[in-house]
C-alpha cells in the first residue's frame, strides 16, 4: 500500500547456523520485506549444516541508511564477521542509528565487537554470556529480549518468538512510514 | 628416573578441534607425561572432525592438586566447558595455583569464564580477541605467548611452538622435582 517495501539487511558469513538465517528470512519475506544478504565478499556462503545463501553485496558497497532492519544470525558466522573491520563498522553505524537489530545465538558477538551493548539488556546463547557481561551488557536468560532497538534470542527453539518480534517491528516502522 | 610421571590434565568437551587435542597429547606422552582427559561427564567425546577421545574422569572426581599441567584445546570445546560450573571452578583453582596452563585457539574462553586473565598477556584465535580484552587480558597476535604460568597459542599452525613450550615446562617442573 505504501509503495515502499521494507528493506532488511542480513549480516552473514561462513558457518552460520542454517535455520537462524533461513527461518527469519522466510518470516520476513512472508511479511513483505525485501531481503539483502550482505557478506564480507559477494558470493555463496555455506552454513554449518550445508545451506547455501548468496551474498549479493558487501559491507563496503551498501550503506546502513539503505535498510530498516538488521538481522544477525548465529552459529560461526558472527565470529567471522567480528574480525572484519567493514562488517563491524557497518553494524556499529546501523545499531547506533536506532533502527531495529535482531541478533540470535552467537549474534551478540558481532554486537560486542561493534561496542554497542554497554548498559543494554539482551540475551544470547549461554556459551557467550560471560562475554556479553564483560562487554557491559546485562545478560538475561529469556527466549526473547527487547531493549530499545535491540531484539535478541538465544537458540533455534526461540525462533517463533524472535521471528514474530522482527515482523512486528517491521510492520510498526511501515505503519509509521505510511502515517507520515 | 624420578619415579614420578608428570601428570597432565586435558579439559575437554564436545566439538573440540581435533588436532589441538591429539597433537599436544601425543607430544606430551612422547615426553613421558601421564595424560588424564577430564570431561563434564565420563565417556567418549567427539571432536569437530570426528576424533573420539575418552574422558576417564570428571571435574568433580579429581583435584587440581593431582596434576602438574593443564591443557585446554580449542574448537567448540571451551564454550561447552565454560557453562559448566565444575569445569570453571576447577580451571580457576588450577590456574590460580600457579601451575602451568596451556590454552590454544578458543581455549581462552574457559580462562575468561574462570576470571583468571585480568592483567595477563595472552593470545588466542583472533575471533575472540575482543572478549579477551573485555575480560582484562592483554591480547597479542603471536604464535606463542608465555606470561607466567599461562602458555597460549592461536591456531593449529602454531602447534609446533605450543607443544615445544608445553614439553619444556613439564621437563622444567620435573627437574625441579628431582632436585628437591
Amino acid at each position: 500500500m505504501s509503495g515502499t517495501e521494507s528493506r532488511v539487511a542480513v549480516a552473514l558469513a561462513r558457518n552460520f547456523e542454517d535455520i537462524e538465517a533461513t527461518s527469519p528470512i522466510e518470516a520476513l519475506e512472508g511479511a513483505g520485506a525485501n531481503i539483502t544478504v550482505i557478506g564480507i565478499e559477494r558470493g555463496a556462503i555455506e552454513g554449518k549444516k550445508g545451506a547455501r545463501i548468496e551474498a549479493t553485496t558487501t559491507f563496503t558497497e551498501v550503506s546502513p541508511n539503505d535498510f530498516e532492519l538488521l538481522l544477525i544470525p548465529g552459529g560461526g558466522s558472527p565470529e567471522n564477521l567480528r574480525i572484519d573491520d567493514a562488517a563491524v563498522a557497518w553494524t556499529k553505524a546501523f545499531t547506533e542509528s536506532g533502527k531495529p537489530v535482531g541478533a540470535i545465538c552467537h549474534g551478540a558477538q558481532l554486537l560486542i565487537s561493534a561496542e554497542v551493548i554497554q548498559g543494554r539488556t539482551l540475551t544470547a546463547v549461554n556459551k557467550i554470556r560471560d562475554d556479553v557481561r564483560n562487554a557491559g551488557g546485562n545478560y538475561v536468560d529469556e527466549p526473547l529480549v527487547v531493549d530499545g532497538n535491540l531484539i535478541t534470542s538465544r537458540v533455534p527453539a526461540d525462533l517463533p518468538q524472535f521471528n514474530e518480534a522482527l515482523v512486528g517491528v517491521l510492520e510498526s516502522s511501515r505503519s509509521a512510514g505510511i502515517s507520515r
